[in-house]
């Protein structure tokens, strides 16, 4: 038996479990699944004989020592600024280490110790990071291996609510931490390259200098931009790239609204308001507003943003119970951000029958033998249910396949890693078509950069 | 003969040595001009018999502290975060010192020992803050000493450029620090009370929502919320206060052109632009507008800001040549605020014949026998030159005052101060009058917060 110890069952790890345990008996899988709760990490050893549960405080050293030291891999669910002493104890008990976050600055530092160990660190192989990194680098090894030149490379994400549960005016559910979606776009200007140029775009345009996208089956959808594009440029191997662009998907319509919220200071988390517990949600509106002795929080809402009568933008505040005078906010000490992720939550939270939806959508522009060329490759996933999620799926689901592919000797290469080699995309790209995870690659003429040119 | 240290002979130290070595007959005083530059130090003595230049290094101890030791009285003029150490030096040695800076943290932590040792350490004592502190305590003093109780107080101070120097579409020109200009407002939500509630302003809102302000011969103004308008709420003894709120003017225009800037992110100061040296201005707009393969930098910035073809924001770009191909940025590693600082400096710098130009304007509220009533305070200075500027002649003439009322026993309170007693703005507040510093105060109903009224 082989021992898989699993840090952190929380909700991203339900389809990560099930797939290990699917495979535990023909593989020779024992699932040691730790949490700081040990109900939670019970539950989710479904009572499986290959799963046993433990209480784990990571914090502890000694406890994370001993469950690591009985492991044969470790796979760390934690959040990400957690797991860099997971992964010290990794190369000293001389174990490897699979997780699905941004390879942190400390975690790098390890990568020596790691290769000089032959011990794989595999990071970054959820879904966003993750499946982006495999389904994009495919693409453009494959171009490259037919002697093109990449040109242009976007690259679209976003956790959304699947069409038969989508029934809000902001075709918006919370999917994912809905502190990362109220803070999104924050902290500095969005930075990419189209056709050569460096671009920039303030947060307070953010959301008002969206692209649309269209996907066969699911109709259109925005994206507004990501922080930095070029983080993953010479990753990719894509330094002589034209344009390089990634961003987030939406619904149409919601970036607008979302805009909103932006203009009125709803979503600055950099000072805390006065009164917070004791204000009403209308208090809350009103103090971005102006005073005046006599007009009401809604004709100033319209004024400052400058809503028209029939414009659907206003339905959706309404929608939000915004204007409400009785619903407490309830948080002591809070910022604007806080603030709004409750009043959104009242309105966005998934129901028990709600199903998730994950959209991804690559850009590859090149040029081979003197032509343009254009793949554009699209992915849709949809939740079963509220525990495998459509988001669980996808980020869960690699972390499982990696693990079994370095325990089986499949996955070689040591060091501390992301899943843009061959060897790890190729099987796991592969087997994810069999969970729904399938990527449509469709060959066309090159559009570039060009949203007139794409309807024309 | 009583010996004034000076350190500091930049701009604003002009007017200050000035008056002092007009009064230095009379008063026995001998001025010491200190500054890093001799030569600076030497031409502000204006070889006055009364006056000495030494080259002062503050960052030499052993210099700094025999210049305090010689002296009777130390002036700083430094920036505000260099005063720490002379401040030292002046409990050490028993000094008294003035500066017109805001009171830091660490002066604030040398009030007891100031107060031990009978040391006045007078600060905040300029135009802003300083002259504001005065002529407002002066009314509020007044109000509370008839038994009225206020209930409003605005507060708002602007460096202009003289009407008969203001040549240009935006009707401004930097006066003083530009830096300041292009960053003023960032870093936070804008923080006041409007009739009881507390009004947040986010900065990508900031210049578009100003209130117009009336000077009786010099037209109307505007002004948009400075950061913090609650810093002195206790100090001026405001606690109960409905409205407080303080504001930075501008000719009107002004602020919803200067949004265009915000709005495409070229105020942004927390990133690097890549190639921004040998960027043309052209390219620097262009960085902030979508990629299009034909249209013009204009036609895309024409859209994303929405300016009619008639629209008077539209020249006042066209005036800054912010179009043109053939300048070139010259700056290295530079951020989006510093070539746009540099852009603005090539057409804001005020000529030699120009002259500057403040205005400061407060509206006080306060109930008076059951009744509401208000008075409207109102200074506007302007410049003689381009050494005694409005902004010089604000700065330094009350610094210089407070010097001559310490060392003649007039000013006694000791510790950290600012102006806000009687002793200090009675006698300093009517010499400023025979300056040309005169505040126009004038009692009319009560308008309150409610710009609809005033103009009704």
């Amino acid at each position: 038996m082989r021992t898989i110890l699993i840090i952190g069952a929380g909700r991203s790890a339900s389809s990560l479990i099930r797939y290990l345990l699917e495979k535990s008996e023909k593989e020779q899988l024992h699932l040691v699944i730790g949490d700081l709760s040990l109900a939670l990490a019970q539950k989710k050893t479904n009572n499986h004989p290959n799963a046993t549960a433990i209480a784990l405080d990571i914090f502890d050293a000694q406890q994370r020592q001993q469950a690591i030291q009985n492991a044969t891999i470790v796979i760390s669910m934690l959040p990400a600024h957690l797991h860099i002493q997971v992964a010290k104890d990794c190369i000293t008990y001389k174990k490897h280490l699979v997780t699905a976050s941004y390879v942190s600055d400390a975690m790098q530092e390890l990568d020596a110790e790691a290769k000089a160990n032959n011990l794989i660190f595999m990071n970054e192989i959820g879904l966003d990071p993750g499946i982006d990194h495999m389904s994009a680098m495919k693409v453009i090894d494959e171009v490259k291996e037919k002697g093109g030149e990449m040109i242009l490379f976007e690259s679209f994400c976003g956790g959304l609510v699947a069409p038969e549960s989508d029934t809000n005016l902001w075709n918006y559910k919370f999917t994912w931490a809905p502190r990362n979606v109220v803070l999104a776009g924050q902290g500095g200007a969005a930075k990419f390259i189209q056709e050569g140029t460096y671009k920039y775009i303030p947060y307070c345009n953010l959301f008002r200098r969206t692209e649309f996208l269209q996907v066969e089956g699911y109709g259109r959808f925005e994206a507004y931009s990501n922080r930095d594009s070029l983080k993953y440029r010479s990753v990719y191997g894509l330094d002589d790239v034209l344009t390089l662009y990634r961003g987030t998907i939406r619904r149409v319509g919601f970036s607008k609204a979302w805009n909103m919220f932006v203009q009125l200071g709803m979503t600055d988390d950099s000072y805390i308001m006065e009164n917070s517990e004791n204000m009403s949600y209308r208090e809350f509106v009103n103090s971005f507003l102006p005073y005046h002795p006599t007009d009401s929080v809604e004709i100033k809402t319209r004024l400052i943003l400058k809503i028209d009568q029939d414009d659907i933008m206003w339905d959706k505040l309404l929608e939000l119970d915004l204007f409400n005078p009785n619903k407490k906010v309830g948080l002591k000490n809070a910022t604007p951000a806080q603030i709004l992720e409750k009043i959104l939550t009242d309105s966005w939270t998934l129901q028990p029958d709600d199903k998730d939806m994950i959209v991804m959508y690559h850009k590859f522009g090149y040029i081979l033998n003197g032509k343009k060329e254009q793949i554009d490759s699209k992915m849709v996933c949809l939740g079963d249910d509220q525990t495998h999620t459509a988001m669980a799926k996808t980020v869960g689901l690699p972390v499982a396949m990696a693990t079994l592919l370095i325990l089986n000797g499949k996955i070689t290469t040591p060091g501390v890693q992301l899943p843009i080699s061959k060897e790890v995309y190729q099987p796991i790209l592969k087997e994810l078509e069999s969970y729904g995870v399938l990527f449509h690659e469709t060959a066309m003429p090159y559009l570039g950069y060009n949203p007139d040119k794409e309807f024309s």
